[in-house]
């Protein structure tokens, strides 16, 4: 299992804006093959910008690679430079490989 | 839902006594009220470091800061220090909450 996260660095009094960019977007990820969940997550605040970040679980990194080669990804990401000013910086990506797993 | 995580630099080459502290530990989190689930997860490698994370979902943000307060809280980082030289600084803690979640 694979979790591609990216950090964004969002400009404080700008929260409620970023959320309504997420909120309000047309999702392409549901029928993608390998597809296992996303979450929008809502981090610390800092002093100057509040810490969010895309969260997605994938079967596999192989399925992750796949999807960033897709139309899917290309429609979910059209416009998006559109929203930078609403962050500081780049998104920053981080791409997790699961080493263990415990469960209840 | 909250996602606690900690994030370590784990020091180039110590990667796997790092993976093994972690592997063989005797983990107390499986029944404490409101645990989800736990990853321990391997992130990028940068120049001097390999970034580690553990990623514990919780029912609510509630029940992971009953968990820091419980006996199962202390076994479970009692002699966590003696594993100091092996990430440089002190673990990183970020907590999320979760905004929105999108399922297949």
């Amino acid at each position: 299992m694979f979790i591609a996260m990216n950090r964004f660095r969002v400009v404080r009094g700008s929260e409620r804006d970023f959320e309504g960019v997420w909120l309000g977007r047309e999702t392409h990820l549901g029928t993608v093959p390998g597809f296992v969940e996303f979450h929008l997550l809502k981090g610390p605040a800092r002093d100057d910008h509040t810490l969010y970040a895309s969260h997605t679980v994938w079967a596999s990194q192989g399925a992750f690679e796949d999807w960033t080669r897709s139309e899917a990804f290309r429609k979910a990401h059209q416009g998006a430079g559109g929203n930078r000013p609403l962050y500081q910086g780049h998104p920053e990506f981080e791409g997790f490989e699961v080493m263990q797993t415990v469960e209840p």
